[in-house]
């Protein structure tokens, strides 16, 4: 035995690790040992039977949440590399924004605005976050099995989540809009937007209180869908980088940087393990294996055929339909990974990849202008994968339900684009900033 | 207490989360959490009393199936970086393919025929996989101490191996093959060629039934020896790059990023410590520690060994080389990291960095051009680690046997070569692009 | 059940694995996986009762040092990205070095420096690791519930740290000091002063038996602050870059590419989950969630202040200064993280955010030339959240103490700047590269 600490509180509980020469030192540091660990058990109080699920499951929920943060760098890579190279520090410094101003706005008042508890199931603001492992915070009594974390996993899980939405529009509007406006748009998105949303299912607001309970695993509609109706709306008041769409047609604006885009899709796809896997909200073996299976099956569906997709559409290989149709395969499983078979996984991701070249194809057409598609990846796809799982569950049938499933992304729709073009109708050229393209 | 829910299934269960408003809900509350956690051991049947070793060895396995999941963003950065830039996209492109394509195939066909069950010991194919949670699949009793995961934990924890032969190929015949042959021979490669080698071992085939039966640990040999011998039979045929061996010497054709090499490197030590530590197929303490530990010397050891090797013989520091010695340190260390000590660790990785430099060194002298060097650092360097653990084993003499570890090298090399040089012989034309060097 | 094994261990252990029909066998297999469990249990000796903890602990260290290894990969891509091209070959040459020659190192005396066991407080070097499995090494009476990892789980952890202190320093002297010079610093400064100064405190020597101990939860300043000391005294020693302050002014020497820079800090960030959350030093899921919480949210507010901060003073946003604002919440945080709230945190970082940004500026006026920001944001940084934890905590008062956490502080720039300064100071110029900026 090595004698080390790190804490005072070691200093404090574990003198046993200081000498241990000698017989009856060796036994004072068996007792004290188990008297250690004797203290930790009793912590548990009436739930001490399941501690040690209890410590596994809230291993497995803030790894996730680290998994879920390096998502962050994904979104930062791809869209730094599919746009511009002199908008490379704008974008770059948008992403350090979102996640940081996430954080922080999911402490103050979105965790408490996400769950509010008791509330009329449409609207509720929360307060900031105060000592989460109080009152059994810190034990299986705060969730049980189906939430087996403490309250600080609980938080730090979803607050990795709730940036995602800020940065789904974040590629959408990139290259033209003001910075300012930006930072302003993101936060109160993240802080109000994204959260009161997400209360009316996750927070047990009325689509989980509707007939046939509305279904969304980890959030195809909840957080991409969401993400990708902001996005619709955003691009829709914005308007197209200048010069995009002229009298002559479309003129394609490249990106600066396939491998940044490469590394960003393949941290997105590791990050999903922990975004998807993450949202079994316990580490129960039977529903992670199949979840982490269903997940990397549908991208690689998604991958195939969108690269088949794009080789007979456009005629040739293409290696930034490839990387999206990954993400569409993401995306479209997201809503239904624990409750599909492998091979339904699989169709639910390749009929993703196919959309998503179509609907990439269709908005450029309409002249809605979206650099790096995420308009179609999160928003589009996140609707089939949330509307598809109806069909393709190994669940029996009548456990979900198409209006169910429908009903969200009206509503997430509605309230951006509402929201959005309701309120800022005619200051367009105030938001766009003169840097764009 | 917080209500919150995320799927179905919890609202069915878990009614006790929504409201705990006195005294005897709470009650409720406690007894519904104990019934749902005793739910999850009742599911467990006969093996319940290694439930919570079973669910975070489980943990482990998907955790490390993630972290391999990135060395194939490791291999597709490290390839794009030590080639030339007008091949960047291409790279990326084939890399994304191989990840698809090695997941699918491995659920079609591979994961079957890499664990046919009973068979002849050579060659048997085997169907797709079907819901592997079933019959017990999601239960200690799947493979138990040797094999602690769910039956989707190990088709998952599996599958991300099945991609790497092909991706090593990748790095070796990049810059001269055309996309769509490539694409067609991975495809192969991955989805019968690895499996069926695999079956030998892994899969209880002849390899296992050997008097002293063959030792590979997590793949020195079954995965990296594999992957070199297809790269050199691939080269052959191929032959090199156009300009790169002329009557004046070697041209050297430069890696346009070091830095992207570099990231690649880093993030395949980071998913080795899943690749190896994985290998260790549960949870058990003593092994895994051991495992990380030898991975990581190795790792260092062969990276320093090759900066000197590189000062002494080239005469100046060289990156690519230190690169190639950290990846030679850790394909000699795969076969072997559970059976040597630090110290053999060392020893083994030191002498896989030396190897490497003289190694790349010769194939070029050949006129074998390999332009990231896999045939040395995945052949070469996975037929000293499968070969020198006999050596450095800290198991008792003769648990191991030199005829045994050479065994397989030999039939991966013979496999390889014979089938790709035999079927096409004169048709290398065909297989290279106009878009080569 | 799917009959496979990966080593002979397995094969002799678990020959139930190979053959399963037949009612007969199936119970000679419940059987047998009960014996291999058993006979797992059995080998934790009597902390047999603390066995799943136990491998859930280990499990998490193992992680950590995973994820403690890429922030390697962080730092080196964000001193490649903040420096000149020309010397990116250079910068990541160096940081390969590192990490490998810091882990060769601890294992051949790092280690059993750091500590030392019985000793007498101030210094005393160890020697190399051996079979750190032995004597009850891998069970749980290593170090029971204070530190619930293996003898090697112990080991890799700390070996990850070890390295950093030396990146740190590499990213203040970029571009100018000599290779081989700074190969022979990194090593002294890995192998010795890391590890003798951190010996004061984890090692159990004087500043462990301070009358109210000093606290240093992950290394703020046994890490941070001790690299931070050693890369100003490597500056002062070194002078500035050719060209960098002139009569004209100071001369920016900018970066080459942000987006590495940024993929830097993102890792970086990812990484300290693992540095802060392994420290925990078990998975008691308690304090795990906490340190989540309390690291992201200081990097969050770290961020945050340093952008407003920047805009301030600097009257424009700066991509660079947010970046470093990140880092420098999360060096603040990093020795209370354990004994603060959420808003404690977010306080810690966000001041620590405003400070980096006038500590770069005031390092430049003062003309000490540290291309990467490295001695603000670690030495800097590290003081303060040193020093500011005994305002922010949310222990009892008087549990911390100013002077004992001030006196390490000093203790760590005395050492370094001592030494270095002493012993080199008419050898500048064989210190400096020709190669210099």
């Amino acid at each position: 035995m090595i004698p080390k600490t790190k804490t005072p509180l070691i200093w404090l509980t574990a003198p046993f690790a200081l000498i241990a020469n000698g017989f009856a030192q060796e036994e004072a540091v068996v007792d004290e040992t188990k008297a250690g660990y004797d203290a930790l058990i009793a912590g548990q109080g009436d739930t001490a039977y399941a501690f040690d699920f209890f410590t596994t499951s809230m291993l497995w929920t803030v790894i996730a949440a680290a998994m879920v943060f390096i998502m962050h760098l994904g979104f930062a890579t791809l869209e730094a590399g599919l746009t511009q190279k002199k908008n490379t520090v704008n974008i770059l410094f948008k992403n350090v924004w979102i996640i940081c101003i996430g954080l922080l706005t999911y402490a103050a008042m979105g965790f408490n605005t996400h769950y509010p508890g008791d509330f009329n199931g449409y609207f509720s603001i929360g307060g900031p976050i105060g000592d989460l492992n109080a009152e059994g915070g810190d034990t299986f009594s705060y969730g049980g099995v189906g939430l087996a974390m403490t309250g600080f996993g609980d938080f730090i899980f979803q607050a990795m989540f709730a940036a995602t939405a800020a940065t789904i529009v974040s590629g959408a509007v990139a290259e033209r809009i003001k910075l300012g406006y930006f930072m302003i748009y993101s936060t109160i998105l993240v802080a109000v937007g994204y959260t009161v949303a997400g209360s009316w299912h996750w927070g047990g607001g009325f689509l989980a209180s509707l007939e046939v309970p509305f279904k969304d695993f980890a959030g195809s509609t909840v957080v991409h869908g969401f993400g990708g109706a902001a996005a619709l709306a955003a691009v829709m008041i914005l308007g197209p980088r200048a010069g995009k769409y002229s009298a002559n047609g479309v003129k394609p604006i490249l990106g600066h940087s396939m491998p940044l885009a490469a590394v960003g899709v393949f941290l997105l796809f590791f990050g999903w393990f922990g975004f998807n896997g993450g949202s079994v909200l316990s580490a129960a073996p039977g529903p992670l294996g199949l979840v982490f299976t269903t997940t990397a099956l549908a991208a690689a569906a998604g991958g195939v055929a969108s690269i088949f997709t794009a080789v007979i559409v456009l005629k040739k290989p293409d290696l930034s339909m490839a990387l999206n149709g990954l993400l569409a395969g993401l995306v479209s499983i997201t809503a239904g990974a624990d409750v599909v078979g492998p091979w339904g996984a699989v169709a639910m991701g390749a009929v993703g990849g196919v959309i998503v070249v179509f609907s990439i194809l269709f908005f450029d057409k309409i002249k809605m202008d979206d650099p790096v598609g995420a308009i179609s990846v999160h928003g589009v796809c996140g609707i089939w994968g949330t509307i598809s799982l109806v069909f393709f569950t190994t669940e029996p049938a009548g456990t979900f339900s198409i209006v169910s499933q429908v009903h969200r992304s009206r509503c997430s729709l509605w309230i951006c684009i509402r929201l959005l073009t309701g309120s800022l109708p005619d200051r367009k050229s105030n938001l766009r900033s003169s840097r764009q393209c």
